[in-house]
């Protein structure tokens, strides 16, 4: 086994979980899936990592001493973890709110939107292809392990996802016809749909349903993707106290 | 000169603008302060890249060809344009409200924090150390130059900072008194107070003055600084609305 486990790469059917915080939930979130766990002796005495040696003794998961693989598959040498797993699938659910990526190309802007959605209550993630890899160590390292409990479903197209998933559609773009403040989300299940960090979202989105704009000045292009997803769930959630 | 750009060093009291767009928003905001651009001539019909030249030229700003320069400073490879600066040291201003991050660690979220705060109308960074370089070109870049338009000064401790800085706190903690969206903005000038991405602020914080929570659930331990940060100063504006 010790001896398979390569470097990253997006085709391998496996990818890893590196670090105490990501590891213990991705063994907590998702048992099932995870193959083995590799730990460095040197950090024995940390109290998230015994957590994870007692998990995983509970539930018949291979946990393996080997600092050297740890070094190597950690990149900054400064993680005492390495959990491996199975790549799985997620499928949207259709009575929920979701949110939208449209070609993100970001593993650290996907990761922490995977991190925020968990913050305010959203568990669906539609991503529209080409997009960046959702089980790419960076994005999952981002997401602090949120991404073990996320339902996440990639699609062809927008067309494929729209055919799929019938909803109040809101489209966030740097000219919507509404401010963010001013929208009601009481129209449910919604989705809240978002460009790529290059080009955000084409001129198309702004007639396919609401496009909402957030009140940012001119100074700069348009505010990061992440900040701008975090903003309108933050939106979303207290419109509805 | 050519050869003694080095790669990027903290202890150096210069460092440099990656990428067209940084450095573009280098030479329009803070000409002043630039040293000498050196450019890829692969990248010579890239229409900001002519913009730059053009700046340079008008402005008396040496402009180098230097392909295996930018290629060596660029990392990535895939940049046209380097922008060689002078450090230089903001100084905030008395009647402005102040975003304040205490021992902030990440290259990544500082950059995306002066970006936002440009999108909100903010202009005034403290930082208390320990802290991240904001000269990092990782920083520089995740800024996407917005760096060069905020007055960015440090403080040896948060007490030092409140004993020059007289006005009215906010400091953002999980377990702040009042919630986000219930807090009025009127007492001008204030400041938003942010702890590190590890610990976020300590408890003594929470009596100095104003302690806020942003309303999010318990699925996740806390939103990231960058997220957290984003969302209270949309929430700034939108309470002026």
């Amino acid at each position: 086994m010790t001896n398979k486990i390569q470097t990253y790469q997006k085709k391998l059917d496996y990818s890893y979980s590196v670090g105490v915080y990501t590891t213990l939930e991705l063994v907590r979130s998702k048992p099932e899936i995870v193959k083995i766990v590799f730990f460095d002796p040197k950090g024995k005495k940390n109290r998230g990592l015994e957590e994870i040696i007692s998990i995983c003794s509970k539930r018949n998961i291979l946990c393996e001493q080997n600092q050297k693989l740890v070094e190597k598959l950690s990149r900054t040498g400064n993680s005492f973890v390495i959990g491996v797993f199975d790549k799985f699938e997620g499928k949207l659910k259709n009575e929920t709110n979701h949110v939208v990526l449209v070609n993100p190309q970001d593993q650290g802007n996907l990761g922490t939107i995977c991190r925020t959605m968990l913050g305010f209550n959203f568990r669906d993630l539609a991503m529209i292809k080409p997009c960046t890899d959702i089980f790419d160590p960076k994005t999952i390292k981002a997401s602090m392990g949120s991404i073990f409990k996320v339902n996440c479903e990639l699609f062809d197209s927008f067309a494929d996802y729209k055919r799929k998933n019938s909803r109040k559609l809101f489209c966030f773009m740097t000219d919507g016809h509404e401010s963010l403040e001013k929208v009601y989300f009481d129209t449910k299940p919604y989705s809240l749909v978002f460009g790529s960090e290059s080009s955000g979202l084409g001129d198309e989105f702004k007639t396919i349903d609401q496009s909402v704009r957030i009140p940012q000045n001119r100074d700069i292009d348009s505010l990061n993707l992440s900040i701008a997803a975090g903003i309108v769930m933050y939106q979303t959630t207290i419109s509805n106290i």
